[in-house]
C-alpha cells in the first residue's frame, strides 16, 4: 500500500468535527493552478459537486460524507435528537441531487445519516458526539476507499502485465478517489510493480478531464503519457498500439451494464472489434443492485455551454441546439472484467457479480442492498 | 440543381487570368466572423490550405488548381513554354505538399499541368494564352465539382428516404466543395425535396469543424441540427436516435478503405453494431486505385497544439505528449455504400466500384488511372 510517487489527493479534513473543513484540490483550475479552497458550508459542497471542482464517483461520496459532517456544525444542542435528524435528513436531500448519476454519493449519504441514528439513540448522546460520530464515519468511509483503491490496484496490475501500453478514458485516479484511483490504481501498482506502461489518455470532451486531470496526475507520478483526441481511440486500437483499456465507473448494474463517462461505450466497441481487453475498475459501492440493467440507469444531461463555449471561447454559432449526455451505458458483455476491491469479476454477468459481492456480505463490505 | 437556400461558396475567382485572384472565405474564423481574403500569391494558397483557411478534399482540388493560374501570373514572356512548365512543376509540387492524404489536390495539379502542357505544345502560344487556358481549365474543376455535388445529392437523397435524422461527422459541406457538398449535398438534396431531415453533428476534434462549419452552414440553409460531441455518437445510435450515419472522404482505395477525418472508423464501427447504414459520398475523383488497401494511404499527423491548445486556452499540462493523427482508415465491409456523381456503389469492394469507375472511363470522368 505504499508508494514512491508523490501523493495526490482531491480532499481532505482539517481540524475538529465542530469546527473543521472540508479542503478541495479545485479540479476546474488544473492544470494551469493547483488550487486548494476549504468548504465550510453544506451549499459549497454540493456548488462544488455541480461545478466539478470535486468529480469522480468515489470522490463525491467523501465530500458528500463531509457535507453531512458540515452540516451537523449547524445543528443547535437544545433542539434535540429528533430535530438534528431531520435537518440531516434535509441536507442529505441537498447533497444528493448535486450529480444524479453516482451512486457511491446516494450510498455514502446513506451510511452517514445510519450513524447519525445510532449516535442518536444512544441514551447519552450530545451534538458533540453525534458531531464526533459523524466525523468518524465520514473518515472511515474516506479511508476504506483508500484501501479499496489500493486493493483494486493489487488484483489489477496483473491484469495488465503482458501490456506495453493502455489506453484510458476521463480520470479515473487519484483525482477521482481518496487517492491511488481505481483504473488508474491498476496502471500505479503495475508502475508499482517495476511495470512501465506506457498511457494513451483520451482528451475526454467535454470538460477534458483526460487532457486536464489524468495527464497531470500520471505524469506527476512518472507515469509516461500520450494525449489523443477521443475519436482517434479506434485508430489507435487498429494499429496495434495498445493491449489494454482501463475506465472507471459510474454505476454499475445487477447484470453487469456499466455507466460511466459519455465516450465509454464507444472505446468498449472498439476494444472488442479489436480484441483488445476492456477493463472497468470500481469500488463495489459502484454497483446499484436495485437497477436490473443498464437501461434503467437515469442519464444525467449537463448544459449545452460545455460544448459550445467551455473553452473561453465560442466554438458553434450562436443558438445552435446540443445534445449533452454525461454518460453512456456498456453492456456488460463488452466487459472482460471487472476489477473491485474483493476481487476480479470475469466473466461480466449476474452470477458472477453475485458471487463477488455475495461472498463479501456482511462482513462491513460497501454494496448497499437491493 | 437549384436550390432556394442561401448558397454558401467557399471559393471564387476574381478578375481575369494575368491579374486575378482567388477569393476564399476563411473558414478559421468561422463560426464567430465571416471574412474573406484575397489570395495573389502561391505561398498565399499553400499557407490557405496548411492552416485550413480552405479544407476539405475537393475544395483543396480546387484552390490548388487556382494557385496553378496564380504561379502563371509571374511567369516571364520571354523565357518561353520549357521554362514555364518547368516553373509550374515547382509551383505544383509546392502546392501538392500542403496536405499529403487528400488525392483531390494531385488529382487537380495534375490535370492543370496537363493543360498547361496542351497550350504549350501549340504553335501559337503565348504567355497570354497559357494563362488564359489554366483558368479555363481551374474553372472546369470548379464548375465540374460544383455539378458532381448537386449529381452526389441527386443519387443520395433517396438512401434517406426513411430517416428522420442523420448523423454526420467533420464538414462534408458547402465550405469542402465548390458548393452544396457531398455528405450534406445528399441531406440538401433530401430537404430540397421536401424532407426534413433532422442532423446530429459531431463537433469533430480537434478542430471542430462540426461545431464552427457544419452546425453553421446547416443552420444557415435552414437544416435542423443538434451538436454533440463526438463521443456520444455511439450513444445516440444506441438511443435510436438516428437512422443514417453520412460522411465525406479523403482518399478511397481501389478496394473501397476509406480515410476520412479521424473519428469515421469508429462512427462506421458503431453503425455496424446497431445496424444503422453508414454512407460515405465523395466524387470519384477521391478514389486512388494506385493504392490497394487503406493500409497504404498515408495518415497525416498534425501538431500537438491542436489538441492542447486550440481553444484559446492551453487544456493539458505544459510538455505533455501528443498523438495527432488526422484520419483513419474505415474498412470498406463497415460501409454500407459509397455515393458518387456516377452513381450509388454498394456493397463496396473492389468489383462494384470498378464497375461503376470503369463504365464512366474514356467520357471525360475525374479518376486518375493507376
Amino acid at each position: 500500500m505504499t508508494s514512491e510517487r508523490p501523493i495526490v489527493r482531491p480532499l481532505e479534513w482539517e481540524g475538529d468535527a465542530p469546527s473543521g473543513s472540508l479542503v478541495l484540490l479545485d479540479q476546474t483550475r488544473l492544470p494551469s493552478e493547483e488550487v486548494y479552497i476549504a468548504e465550510r458550508s453544506v451549499e459549497g459542497v454540493v456548488e462544488s459537486i455541480v461545478t466539478l471542482r470535486v468529480r469522480g464517483a468515489p470522490a463525491i461520496g467523501i465530500a458528500a460524507a463531509y457535507g453531512i459532517v458540515i452540516a451537523a456544525q449547524t445543528l443547535q444542542s437544545h433542539e434535540g435528537p429528533a430535530a438534528w435528524i431531520e435537518a440531516l435528513e434535509r441536507s442529505r436531500h441537498e447533497l444528493a441531487g448535486s450529480r444524479p448519476t453516482a451512486v457511491n454519493l446516494f450510498w455514502a449519504l446513506d451510511r452517514m445519516l445510519e450513524a447519525a441514528r445510532a449516535a442518536t439513540s444512544r441514551q447519552d448522546v450530545t451534538l458533540a458526539r453525534l458531531q464526533e460520530a459523524l466525523l468518524d464515519e465520514a473518515r472511515r468511509i474516506h479511508d476504506e476507499d483508500r484501501r479499496m483503491c489500493h486493493a483494486i490496484g493489487r488484483y489489477g496490475a496483473p491484469l495488465l502485465q503482458s501490456a506495453e501500453a493502455v489506453l484510458t478514458h476521463c480520470n479515473a485516479g487519484s483525482l477521482a478517489t481518496a487517492e491511488y484511483g481505481t483504473a488508474l490504481g491498476m496502471i500505479y501498482a503495475a508502475h508499482d510493480q517495476g511495470h512501465d506502461l506506457l498511457v494513451y489518455v483520451d482528451e475526454t470532451r467535454p470538460l477534458l478531464q483526460g487532457a486536464r486531470l489524468t495527464a497531470w496526475e500520471l505524469m506527476r507520478g512518472g507515469v509516461r503519457v500520450v494525449l489523443l483526441c477521443d475519436s482517434a481511440a479506434a485508430h489507435v486500437m487498429r494499429e496495434g498500439r495498445v493491449q489494454a483499456v482501463v475506465t472507471g465507473a459510474d454505476r454499475i448494474a445487477a447484470n453487469g451494464d456499466v455507466a460511466n463517462k459519455i465516450g465509454t461505450c464507444s472505446l468498449a466497441l472498439a476494444a472488442r472489434q479489436h480484441e483488445i481487453p476492456f477493463y472497468v475498475a470500481a469500488p463495489t459501492s459502484t454497483f446499484d443492485r436495485s437497477i436490473e440493467t443498464g437501461a434503467e440507469i437515469p442519464i444525467e444531461e449537463r448544459a449545452a455551454e460545455e460544448i459550445t463555449e467551455s473553452f473561453g471561447r465560442r466554438t458553434a454559432p450562436e443558438g445552435t441546439p446540443v445534445y449533452n449526455p454525461a454518460f453512456d451505458v456498456t453492456p456488460a458483455g463488452w466487459i472482460t472484467a471487472l476489477v473491485t476491491e474483493l476481487g476480479v469479476i470475469r466473466p461480466v454477468n449476474r452470477s458472477s457479480i453475485d458471487a463477488v459481492l455475495s461472498a463479501a456480505s456482511g462482513d462491513g463490505s460497501r454494496p448497499r442492498s437491493s
